[in-house]
């Protein structure tokens, strides 16, 4: 049987897993808030016993797994493993949210080898279905059928699709100008999706109250530690993709500071157990509009400024995971950057047309940063991996802020294009 | 070495590989036709030395490999392959067209269970990239650097993305009413986009003309029977993955009957290798306002009529693959039907809300024949796959047409929607 408890990142308060989790306690009940344009106070971890997991698999066996069934990492999810399986779910259910089994890949860039770990090919296409997949398992073995979520989009969708995949029902907020590509997908999915009039961390405020009040399972992203805790199976799949030989840098699109906090967490549990030597350095990249944990990072001092970037995935005015994400920022000996709605842009559009992969904005924008990094002195001798998180076929609007040519439309003019 | 040779499907004549391939020929020289509005004539297959097959691979070792992964068919390829690797070709570029290895599903309906191959997770989210590939790689062997489509939309951004990962240039052709959504992407890849003025047949006949002027290879589908080689993949997939207990009905999405075709060949192999038995029954599924097959298949009478549906990927007035896909159908004993755009589409929100698949309409139309199907007798025994081609997320428009209802917008009303 797994074996873990919660533990408070602000006051280091533990938890045993019942208390948490038959309770929905999502945060702190000592010193956790959730405040207007806020980051959250009072965020929980998840610790396991790393001696009793060192003994239960071996380096060399966990480097034979595979990555996509997110579940074969069984003893480092919090979930009711008996035997090496999930004891309240039928394993055909598991085969419907495998995630891309390819999802690192091998590119170069003027020469230059990078890897990438392309999530855009999920079940919801997003990096999101790790986290989902999670906190929906959690559900079906707590036995709740509804879960909410505030989103920008991604989550919502991700929350949905897997939901409709696995017979739950889910409550989605999001903002009301979020890419129409994201609400048809969370509505089309059978959602029951609410638009806010205002920006995310209004939905996140509404979806919060209403959840509480009709006893939903929250999957508000960094509130439930599971959101942080899901994506933590990226870690591990970069471990085993690389096969124990791990990258130096990570490049990782920004928003609240969640996808971040998972991958420190994963890489932090690798270190524990003893089959990595240290940690890669994690780099947030930020939109120049939405940079909280960049000024952060540099000064600690947060303030609240509305978001505002065609990466809007990566929007948000006050990053809920904050501190845990600085916090690892700092412990991997990592950076902050931002790049501007322009580089983000043109990142697009080269990743595109050189690569042949779609994405969105949030995405590109660990691209952008990265070609950036390669003036630096840092980068010359450094193994680098970027994070892909979405499809581009999500926000098609963006795509078509670039793609906005007249085209030839009739056989005459075509011929003419050609001089014939 | 593969041994190959190509074999017209009308009159029988053989070519050697060296004639067809180093002169680009497409259509026998024999009988070959293009015509406006009419099926193609003269159609080549590739007619490889089965014996040979048997001897190379057993079918036990056949089994053991994963789908997606569709060169390792090797000796089954019209490729150079020396040694078991493609000898023009570096294995790192092969990781980057790699096919979703999970595309065979099980799912359930009223009780009762059936497969899918579910194609909506390749590189480029449809079924297209079996065929585009293929292309590509023997491009590449020829040394060919344009490739050239007529497409309504997923062949084309397929081709787009596949030459973009693999550093080729690709010039498309498509009816200029197709989805945003695929000309957005088909853009975004970097491909050299032209909008015909009128139907996929118009755009077709464009595209054969200026390719055969500006010698661009061509990928029109069913006119390089590579865009059908292509396709069998599906039927090695779909046997492994049912680890040789194939099903006995395929319902197929039908335009141009090239997929058909496809499925048809690869299973037709397999039972010429002598590992399958007998072929499973193909029923093309056509909307109802593009039925040419569904009529040829009655009365063997071909008649032109614009074609009009939501199903915007198998709308085809003049199938090119017409009479090898009736022949393919009626040689595995199968049939031919259509459904109404309303069953599409209510079948599109069926998949979406209950199995968490966003499909397009061509994709759900096989759905929604499937539950006509089952409640005739033949049903009631019988293992059924449904092919699923293409990502809902390539045509929000249709998505739109179910998700019309109106949301609330604002705190005030959500929270009233929920009495409070």
């Amino acid at each position: 049987m797994t074996k873990y408890s919660y533990k408070c990142f602000d006051c280091g308060k533990y938890y045993g897993k019942d208390e948490i989790e038959k309770n929905l306690i999502y945060l702190c009940t000592e010193c956790g808030t959730v405040e207007k344009n806020q980051p959250l106070r009072g965020i929980l971890t998840l610790e396991y016993d790393y001696e009793w997991i060192r003994k239960s698999y071996s380096r060399e066996g966990f480097l034979k797994f595979k990555p996509g069934k997110f579940w074969q990492y069984d003893y480092l999810w919090p979930l009711d493993f008996d035997d090496r399986k999930i004891k309240f779910i039928d394993e055909k259910l598991l085969q419907k949210i495998i995630l891309d089994p390819n999802c690192i890949q091998e590119l170069s860039y003027e020469g230059k080898n990078f890897s990438v770990l392309d999530d855009t090919r999920n079940p919801t296409l997003s990096f999101k279905d790790r986290a989902s997949s999670l906190v929906v398992l959690k559900a079906l073995q707590l036995g709740i059928k509804e879960i909410a979520a505030a989103s920008t989009g991604n989550a919502g969708s991700s929350l949905a699709g897997i939901c409709a995949r696995l017979g739950l029902k889910s409550i989605i907020f999001v903002p009301k100008n979020i890419p129409d590509a994201k609400r048809i997908q969370i509505q089309s999915y059978g959602a029951n999706l609410f638009l806010v009039d205002g920006d995310y961390d209004a939905a996140f405020d509404v979806c919060l109250e209403l959840s509480a009040k009709k006893k939903w399972y929250s999957r508000n992203t960094a509130y439930n530690p599971l959101t942080i805790e899901g994506k933590k199976s990226a870690a591990y799949d970069i471990f085993i993709s690389s096969n124990g030989v791990m990258p130096d840098t990570i490049f990782v699109p920004t928003g609240d500071g969640v996808i971040l906090s998972g991958l420190y967490k994963g890489f932090s549990e690798l270190l524990a157990i003893g089959w990595i030597e240290k940690i890669p350095k994690l780099i947030a990249v930020q939109a120049a509009g939405s940079n909280a944990l960049v000024r952060y990072f540099a000064d600690k001092k947060f303030e609240y400024r509305p978001a505002k970037s065609i990466a809007d995935s990566i929007c948000a005015g006050a990053p809920r995971c904050l501190y845990m994400a600085n916090d690892a920022i700092r412990k991997s000996n990592g950076g902050a950057v931002e790049v501007s709605d322009e580089e983000i842009l043109d990142a697009q559009k080269y990743v595109a047309q050189y690569y042949g992969i779609l994405l969105e904005p949030s995405s590109s924008s660990t691209f952008a940063a990265y070609r950036k990094y390669l003036i630096s002195d840092d980068s010359i001798n450094e193994k680098v991996l970027l994070l892909f998180t979405g499809n581009g076929l999500k926000d098609t609007s963006a795509l078509n802020k670039w793609n906005n040519n007249l085209l030839p439309v009739n056989e005459i003019a075509i011929k003419k294009y050609f001089n014939m």
